[in-house]
């Protein structure tokens, strides 16, 4: 016998009505169900749970009758996708296809994680499921598929997939490019696949399935859900559904259908409202049991009920950055991925709520720090949930996307590691990690031609470009340990913006005039010099050939002032007198970056750089190609000295501008 | 019985302590099976097939030992990944992983249109197979895994892809991170499976398992061909094999292991030297086969004949460029996604070496000409391969990696399109057409905040940065009618670099001043002013709001000079003197674009864009939310105005300077 009644499917019929109004269509019964009788949550603490705005609205967030009706408006809390800081309730940015699912890994990552460290015997604190709507066009993004082949290794039982199969994408019936068996590809990645038949209206297999994906020990599980795209209304099963709103008369037959009035908008019926409020309680009552069962926990484990709060609040342990090391300049040279290495292994320990790990370039990238532990499921012999580094094998855009999913269940800072150039395979979520304000540390080594031998393939030139121009991303390029260590300062003090640290593979001096202090505002002046001829601003492996290419322009009699820019970003949001200070009016500046130079005009006249691809080479010899050598500097620099010099006349700095658009600030907190 | 002999095994072992000397490890059995027994080239025809150096050299190519020695080495024909323009016999330019599979879908892709549009019976003119190696790391990346789907879907019976299945990445075991069902995956999507067990030794079950997947009618093939990574190694099995050469010692036994002299490197004994010569004289007997076939064909079908030569050639039709439309600004305004609409249109009939389509966005990116027919598999009952339009699905990655593949096939020009936002989900194949030099164009719709109420998940700020600074990339950005046109004639007519055409969802005016010629030349001055007090530079939809500006500007007594700039690439290479007259010294440079404004200082003293990201609304309340009115513009330009006649001094262009780090024109033929 069905555990539904009529009332139920009035409030089904209540959500499909409402999200008509909206603009929304189909899934309203698996919606339903999962939120009337699976999720548990409390709309006064919005960080719990949610997806859409009509259920938000119905179970009592923050969204009102009216924020529903300024859909799509601006400055409303219901954007056209739904964004995690602009609704309450809503727990990732969505929208672009593929994120959803893979944001939801990470969420089941971070469950599995924490509950394996945080839970006890008698005390099941942390064992939410990950419950995640999505589609035919999210399966067949590539980022989805390594994702869910990643959960699949992991054995995530925490996680629920429910597939909204309607068979329709943008372009027409799936018939047109999307006809693989998409149940035998999730089998293959070993996840558990349930099907639901008739998902336009059998609550009770709706139900059971959900019940039986909940209760799946070992798997993921997907659950095909058939639907039909609009249901209901005249238009329904065709494609043109998508992403436009039903015209007003298919509306009105849709409302008469169900029996609502069809001149009414944006009703709720008393007694459908009485079901989502008893819902409601049920779940106050919940976070009440919950509490109760936190507060013995304090009592029994008063350490781990602390450092959990801890970590949920978002505060850093006392004094982490003290563990950051410093250099001296008669310290031999290393890489900055070294460097980053060494900064890992001393604050993994200190930072418990550090977790990550690499795209398959573990030894490349340096990340897993000493005594470190796989994330694993315990089955494999090889970790635990316990274990806090990640292998995440080929896929970056999984691995991002996965990151944003950690960052955003919150009491973790996640990072991830692959090769600078392939940071760019991840670029659909990195943008997302800065839109969503989501503090994730991507380690990015081999950042240049340096690189050497494995060639422009693996080269990146145009990739700070892209990652200076996202808001509210920080890109680090060190120079040296100093400013290593402040690049992991700045990344994990910044708790709503991402980082991206470009890390060399070669070897590099310790420089005289670095500190963590001066590197933590983006910029600085590494070697003064009154009454400069030229000044020389650079980043990371560069800096030290500059510095010996201004050692061949003084013995030229020539005066250089030497600059490093570790962080277009947070230098931007210095005072213009400082960064006036940095990159003087009076003489020219050049630029010095292994990158192209498209980005530097904003704060020189000049620049060197690659003007082309890089080139399979031992790095020496790729730089020597490109000048990027002392005397190649040293040239192009006497030639810049030699223009201004001969063309005569003022010289102002770039950074001297009437409009200020160079504060992200409100991006900070 | 076997069909292999001692001198079989010899030639393998002969490949094997080669590809020892040179760096490489695994693959050689199947690589010799597959060059020796199938594949069809003529070495002196280097654009037939190949893959890998050391069967390049073998097989006759120009590829000396020399050149093997010189492996990774500046200027080398060996760079660490193969290089399309550097290496006689490489077809597609690989190393990032994932790509190569899915640039082997586009040559099937290509090979299966192009027999369809030239066989004839008795006329198997056009009817290779495409084959790929790839292993567990591309198995993983999301590419692979979009690309895979498609040609299932598309029943690619051309393709056969051999995975070296060693079980070892980078970071180990693959158990470390893959344990999916690669076979059931791979019959997801639609494919055939076959496997070779010993694929280290067993010459006969690889030719088998070839040919079998060679004589497959109906679907791609994947053959699973377990092997040990480092075979004959002393570190054999072990992932420390991959990315370092073996040790002196270990060469050495591995030598003698096979009865080669120990003391000798780079040896080819002369009876396998023979195998290859053999191998070499039947690939030259059948081109001289194909050539009688193609003499007869012509006889019989010289039209045909004539067109299959012109666009091997790569010679584009007689006149097509007259088909462009031109505009006067008495015309409509007209959203220039729609005015690509009507270039496509005019164009797709008279250029039919065009094919492409979009990721699932064909009524948005308006790509699908009249007429059009699309690529699928005849017994879709959807089109048929002689079709043009290919609906490659939510796969935006595949998509572009895909049109480098047809690209590189040759005779025919590939589009693909998504919204501008999406093309960063391609990022990783975008920089290899631009790096491999393949005239690929993608179609960016949507191009900005412009697209409105779909909000800032969709609206690009950070990609034009991105495009911008990629080498050997036109980004253009067309603000109407004849800059749309002049923007197709640069991406059809320039045979070695890709485009993206960056199109706005709402309607633009046709411009007073702008015209095709002056647009092709990246930039020229739209409204010219002498002794103006400002230069005011936009691209795109902010143009018209930019010749709203100036009117306000000017109602208050200033002098308003406005340039347009649609591609900086093209811009880049004009002579200085022109770039000088289109942004010149005297006044200050104002940019208005609704990006990020990081590459405008190249041009521009002062910049108004977006410091943030972009707003769910309406488009016109979302340009008013950033100040992009009319206006807005004329508000900050006054600002710019008054801020340089109080500071006075000098004021030069930016363009004017020592370095000329602008030209690309290495890249140009």
């Amino acid at each position: 016998m069905s555990s539904f009644s009529d009332i139920d499917t009035k409030a089904v019929n209540t959500i499909r009505t409402l999200a008509a109004d909206v603009v929304a269509k189909g899934m309203a019964p698996v919606a339903y169900v999962l939120w009337t009788r699976y999720m548990n949550y409390n709309p006064k603490d919005p960080k719990c749970c949610a997806l859409q705005y009509v259920l938000l609205h119905l179970t009592g967030y923050d969204v009102s009758m009216e924020d529903l009706k300024s859909f799509r408006q601006l400055d409303s809390k219901t954007p056209g996708h739904p964004e995690v800081d602009h609704t309450p309730g809503i727990e990732v940015t969505t929208g672009p296809l593929g994120q959803g699912i893979s944001n939801a890994v990470g969420l089941a990552i971070a469950q599995a994680h924490q509950g394996a460290v945080f839970n006890k015997d008698g005390f099941d604190l942390i064992n939410n499921k990950t419950y995640v709507f999505l589609g035919d066009g999210c399966l067949q993004e590539g980022v989805a598929s390594e994702a869910c082949s990643l959960a699949g290794h992991l054995q995530l039982n925490n996680l629920i997939a429910i597939w909204d199969d309607n068979r329709i994408t943008i372009d027409g019936d799936t018939d047109v490019s999307f006809t693989e068996d998409v149940e035998g590809r999730f089998r293959a990645y070993g996840w558990d696949v349930l099907h639901v038949d008739a998902g336009d209206t059998d609550l009770d297999a709706i139900s059971g399935a959900i019940a039986q994906a909940r209760d799946c020990q070992t798997k993921p599980t997907i659950i095909n859900l058939r639907t039909t795209i609009g249901y209901g209304s005249l238009k329904q099963g065709g494609h043109d559904v998508h992403g436009s709103p039903l015209k007003a008369d298919d509306i009105k037959q849709l409302k008469e259908k169900w029996g609502f009035n069809p001149d009414e908008s944006f009703v709720i019926p008393q007694d459908v409202q009485a079901v989502f409020d008893k819902v409601r309680d049920k779940g106050e009552q919940k976070e009440r049991d919950w509490d109760a069962l936190f507060k013995k926990y304090q009592e029994k484990y008063p350490e781990d009920a602390a450092e959990l709060l801890r970590r949920v609040s978002g505060r850093l342990p006392e004094g982490w950055e003290k563990h950051l090391p410093t250099y001296t300049p008669d310290q031999p040279a290393i890489a900055s991925r070294k460097l980053s290495e060494t900064v890992l292994n001393a604050i993994a320990p200190v930072i418990p709520e550090l977790i990550g790990g690499s795209a398959d370039l573990t030894g490349s990238n340096l990340t897993r720090w000493k005594g470190a532990e796989d994330f694993q499921p315990p089955s494999s012999g090889l970790g635990s949930y316990k274990g806090r580094y990640i292998r995440y094998g080929v896929r970056e855009h999984g691995m991002v996307a996965i990151s944003n999913g950690i960052a955003a269940y919150g009491g973790l800072i996640p990072f991830d590691a692959t090769f600078l150039n392939f940071v760019s395979y991840a670029a659909g979520a990195v943008r997302l990690s800065a839109l969503s304000k989501l503090r994730v540390i991507n380690i990015a080594t081999h950042d240049s031609i340096g690189l050497g031998e494995d060639g422009p393939t693996h080269q990146p030139v145009e990739t700070a470009a892209w990652l200076r121009a996202t808001p509210n991303m920080q890109f680090w390029r060190p120079a040296d340990g100093n400013e290593t260590s402040a690049s992991y300062y700045a990344a994990i003090s910044s708790a709503h913006t991402p980082s991206t640290l470009a890390l060399s593979r070669q070897n590099l001096p310790q420089l005289k005039g670095s500190s963590v202090d001066k590197a933590r505002k983006g910029g600085y002046v590494l070697e003064e010099e009154d009454k400069a001829d030229i000044t020389i601003v650079s980043t990371g492996s560069e800096v030290s050939i500059v510095v010996d290419a201004a050692k061949i322009l003084r013995e030229k009699g020539l005066k250089v002032r030497i600059s490093s820019l570790p962080c277009f970003e947070v230098f931007d949001e210095q005072p213009k007198e400082y960064r006036l200070s940095v990159l003087p009016s009076g003489a020219p500046i050049m630029a010095v970056e292994a990158y192209n130079t498209l980005p530097w005009y904003k704060y020189a006249q000049e620049a060197v750089g690659l003007r082309a691809w890089g080139a399979s080479a031992p790095y020496q010899d790729a730089y020597k190609k490109f000048g990027l050598t002392p005397e190649g500097i040293a040239s192009n620099a006497q030639k810049v000295v030699d223009f201004y010099k001969k063309r005569g006349g003022d010289i102002f700095s770039p950074v001297d501008t009437a409009l200020n658009y160079n504060t992200e600030l409100e991006y900070r907190d």
